[in-house]
């Protein structure tokens, strides 16, 4: 792919955080960047997307102000068969550098120099989204100049939170927000643990009778469920609500809190 | 304090996260729930109390539809001279019972059974905020009975990783956010680090040439500074930056990101 003669403006693109499943979460600011975009990219890919992408296509149609045009697109196939670590963060790697090529490709084809093009990402663009990763990479090739704007989201976890009116952290002390297949690292007596990209029921390997769960899926949307309580008193209604949920639906989006209480472990106070 | 008549109303108290600066970082949700409130409780503490109540009153004059009512009250005062960790929990504790007691009492005196109330909290209200904490005991002392709903808000986290246009976290790898009295305990070996709530410029105890840090204070304001860079080169100028700062405002709060790039530390992929 050959670059642009060099100073040539640069092409204006907005990474917008649009909450996790809850129109209403949408913040002022991702309203207003919404009406600044005249191409919107929507990328999607598995069982969900319909849901998902459905869901930007409504807030596009409340919020946009002017003519945009949508650009769907499908996301490049990802090797999901290499479980292990090492295989898994390459998979990744080799996924985000072909995404590159994709995303290069779509916005110059759709968008001109000087033009403003937007990403709706799904909760938070900082968070476990390949959105920044991948635009890098553009930038990285150096054949397309890209000025890239972060509108920040209300985040899963927030959601999640704020359904169960807990906090996130215990007074001083830290939060853990990890990928399922690294739960196994963290340690609830260094702080609380909120569980994300969970495909496996992780909250099976915990063990305690003193740990709690908070445990929410399809936040925000009209599907929302919600269980918490001692971790060895809900694990199998959540096992059951989910296997439920996720044969009905095709897919599923879930993410917990767990925690052991200041009062039964922190004997300092 | 008496308790009221068994099977009394309920008062309605929302608990509204309005961001962490910006005052475009306010959701829909939380738009819709100041015009639901007649009464927005006030509560501040310190020198940035100003700045701080003075964006929430400019956030209900520009949004709040119809007629309300603000009781500023004065937070009683927290214990800061035990700085040890016991100590720490433990004066936080009283100030919450302390707290507990004003709370209920600004309930009480300000809102009739059935009304609807509402605390606007910077940033979320997951996270270290405790106004959750606080109406929970409330709600133990059993003599008023409210119910309580969260409108989740963007984090100063999402805030500062937005405005360096950087994930939170590395591909597959956890996030720790920790307030800066425990980043002793925190490794960035495992995740990336976010510190809060620091008043000593806690990344001087980070070492390692291969650290980055991404910084900000007063994010999301019209004062808001930004540094970032492989820690050992830029520690100085947030130094200098800080210092500088803090003493024009008489107050800072900033936060900051800490991690060891995996393509330096992850040899596994
Ligand atoms: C690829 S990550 C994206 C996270 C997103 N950027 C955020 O800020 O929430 C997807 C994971 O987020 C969580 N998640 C996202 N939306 C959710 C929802 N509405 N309900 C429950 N979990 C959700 C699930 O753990 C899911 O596996
Ligand atoms: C008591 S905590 C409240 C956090 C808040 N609930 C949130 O969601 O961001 C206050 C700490 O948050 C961080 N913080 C809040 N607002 C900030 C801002 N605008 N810029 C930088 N840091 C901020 C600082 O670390 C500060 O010490």
């Amino acid at each position: 792919m050959s670059s642009e003669p060099a100073g040539a403006e640069p092409r204006h693109v907005l990474v917008i955080g649009i909450g996790a499943g809850d129109p209403d979460h949408l913040t002022l600011a991702a309203v207003k960047a919404i009406r600044r975009a005249e191409v919107f990219f929507v990328l999607g890919k598995g069982p969900e997307k319909e849901s998902l992408t459905d869901l930007r296509r409504r807030m596009l149609e409340e919020h946009a102000t002017g003519p945009y045009r949508v650009v769907d697109a499908e996301d490049p196939w990802r090797d999901r068969t290499r479980g292990d670590r090492a295989g898994y963060a390459s998979a990744v790697h080799d996924w985000r550098a072909r995404r590159a090529e994709v995303y290069e490709r779509l916005v110059r084809e759709h968008l001109e120099p000087g033009g403003t093009g937007a990403f709706l990402v799904w909760g938070d663009p900082s968070l476990y989204d390949s959105t920044l990763g991948v635009l890098d990479r553009v930038a990285e090739r150096g054949t397309v100049a890209l000025d890239v704007e972060v509108v920040p989201g209300v985040t899963s976890v927030s959601a999640l939170a704020a359904r169960h009116r807990v906090p996130l952290n215990q007074v001083g002390r830290p939060v853990h927000i990890t990928p399922a297949r690294r739960l196994d690292e963290a340690s609830l007596d260094g702080g609380d643990v909120v569980v994300m990209l969970d495909a496996h029921e992780s909250f099976g390997e915990v063990t305690g009778d003193d740990v709690w769960i908070y445990w929410g899926a399809y936040l925000g949307t009209p599907d929302e469920l919600l269980v918490s309580g001692r971790l060895v008193d809900v694990a199998d209604r959540i096992r059951e609500v989910r296997a439920e949920a996720r044969a009905r639906h095709g897919w599923i989006m879930d993410t917990y809190l767990l925690r052991r209480p200041e009062g039964e472990r922190d004997t300092e106070g």
